[in-house]
């Protein structure tokens, strides 16, 4: 699969990683990032995974870039990521962040996402989100599916969190898990440029006074996040029947590559449940 | 009117109840529950009323059912309840909660399927969605008003729950009343089932956790339930004028058999008021 | 720009005003109210200004009438106000709301009738929506972007008050914004004084206790507001860049006449930034 400047993270899963854990390459170079005009423009694109997984390396970095944004004399006032992730400081940002969307969003890419303040995407068959926790016996643990009850409500994100299925973009759009999706690649980059250009003109405390008023209604709060981490983390994580689901999927998946059930989880995952 | 095996709760009218309050037959029998796969089946059958009556023997049997799904030892992981109702328990759940509805669901019908955690329907006829208690001078005491904001948001909340108006299936799931409208009764049985079917092979504590995310940010809290549901009970139902017009009803209605009035009271109910 | 009894708020700039300032008019006059079986008809009609500026005199006749409908011995049950604004009093009132939208809503205006229940409009070009507020260099104070997020979801009411986007009624029905867009005028009509005169049949208290419990989930809590608006009034109001925008939207606009720019603000408002 060749993998554009544009394109972004296909199947990102933090927790398989957090076992598979291999040190494979240096913590630099998973994020490329230009600027003009207030407008940054990052893409996650993690060269060292055949898969663009969201891995300790990218979340390193990003990490490092959300904290240079959270710096006071910083004159971005639009951060446009190309997905994959860092949540809950992304949504403290001072910065419109837009998330543009051309390939797979699974898991904690979903999540990834989902705290970024919008999402576009564009039709082609590659794009497919998908909150896939609950088929490896967890939780969202990073706030995907509480952020998918407050753009979507809550009966559709019952759905698909407990269902583990895949959603076009054209769904996706319908349901409002992505504000809109375009039917080109071309009208997609055209959309969010210019959003980003409109919203880059504008007065950066007006801007994060905005974003102040529309979080305080509509974010889960800190302390609902950190628990529902901690359902992850402490508990459902080192149960025996989870840890065995994540070696049989590294087993299937090959490490991550881009094995088939890599690229159709939401639609053949049931396979690895035959075989238990 | 034939019910078959599926068909579901037509008309549900627990507040009219308490003033009909006849012990016309014994506790048992309302409920037709078949299980495989970690699949609970429930068909809310009741078979003693015409309208398939949310009435306290109903209640009394799903509270037994519920009480029963709260054990920890249970292994069901998806409950299907074919309508009408339990509510906050029902919420509370660790199992994957699926409402299928082929018929009338109105007042505490309506009540009963917002508190499972989805809601699909066939786009028959006769399958009509009312939160009408406004139109009884109360509020809906069970929460269906919180949880229609919850899902297609405050503005379409007060309209439909101000105005009592029926909300056909395929209006319904263009604004989130329901997930989704299947054209027949085959598909909607088809998707319901493969849905379930799918859940049903996680993990339970991925789904309970998944469920707990979700309810901490988009459930009306407990104590908010108790006082609108006391608005009701202690307020509003001992007022002259709802008890006349919940005996006007009785007599119109036949006592809750299947009247015009009571099969298309969305539509008509405005000829209640002209006799005033 | 020739405006009959129902045409409704064009363009409300109260911030704008509160620069201006200039005391044209006497406090009367702005508001054409009609009452009949139960519903009240409020035509917000400012004929001292070209756009029917939601300024202090319109705001002082609306919080006279908001008083008055709170009394408890009123029998009005729906109120039907025709843009623009009182907000929070607004979605305290015991009386069903309803804003009947036929012009530009923009800024204050938006913010008005997102403080009604619900919200109907006509398809026709003059009708557009925007809560501009960031593009004056200040967040929306008085709640706007919040009920966008408890009626959109958080992702589109980022898009819309970060980009200070005009939307048009039909894209507005799409997302939720409004309840329905009509066809036409007429439709329009006779769908909102339908549902009024529905309305208007119920036991006042059955309404006022509808209306609790939705509030009860899904309005901004007042101290959430009121921080908001301090955001703007003792913040951001005072710097220069923003009085300096102020100061050349004013002369462009040539004092809230009704000059191209304020009937195309969200589409030209870019021509404001390009002389900075």
């Amino acid at each position: 699969m060749q993998r554009g400047l544009l394109r972004v993270a296909v199947l990102a899963l933090p927790y398989l990683f957090a076992i598979a854990g291999a040190a494979r390459y240096p913590s630099y170079g998973t994020l490329q990032t230009t600027q003009t005009d207030g407008v940054l423009n990052v893409v996650i694109n993690n060269t060292y995974s055949t898969i663009n997984l969201f891995d300790k390396y990218v979340q390193s970095d990003l990490a490092n870039l959300i904290e240079e944004l959270q710096a006071p004399d910083t004159d971005v006032r639009v951060v446009m990521l190309f997905p994959v992730s860092l949540l809950w400081n992304i949504t403290q940002l001072p910065q419109a962040t837009i998330a543009m969307i051309e390939g797979r969003t699974r898991g904690i890419g979903n999540e990834f996402i989902m705290s970024c303040d919008m999402r576009f995407a564009s039709t082609a068959p590659s794009v497919l989100f998908n909150q896939f926790e609950v088929s490896f016996g967890v939780n969202p643990g990073a706030g995907g599916a509480m952020y998918l009850a407050h753009t979507m409500g809550r009966a559709r994100a019952f759905e698909y969190a407990l269902s583990a299925q895949d959603v076009d973009a054209r769904t996706a759009a319908s349901i409002g898990w992505i504000n809109t999706a375009f039917d080109t690649s071309a009208a997609l980059h055209q959309y969010v440029q210019t959003l980003a250009a409109r919203i880059a003109v504008f007065e950066p405390m007006g801007i994060a006074a905005t974003k102040t008023g529309i979080n305080a209604v509509s974010r889960p709060p800190f302390d609902v996040l950190v628990r529902d981490a901690q359902n992850v983390i402490s508990g459902l994580l080192g149960m025996p029947s989870v840890q065995a689901f994540f070696e049989k999927f590294i087993e299937a998946t090959h490490n991550q590559s881009i094995s088939p059930l890599e690229l159709n989880y939401g639609r053949d995952l049931g396979e690895l449940f035959k075989c238990q």
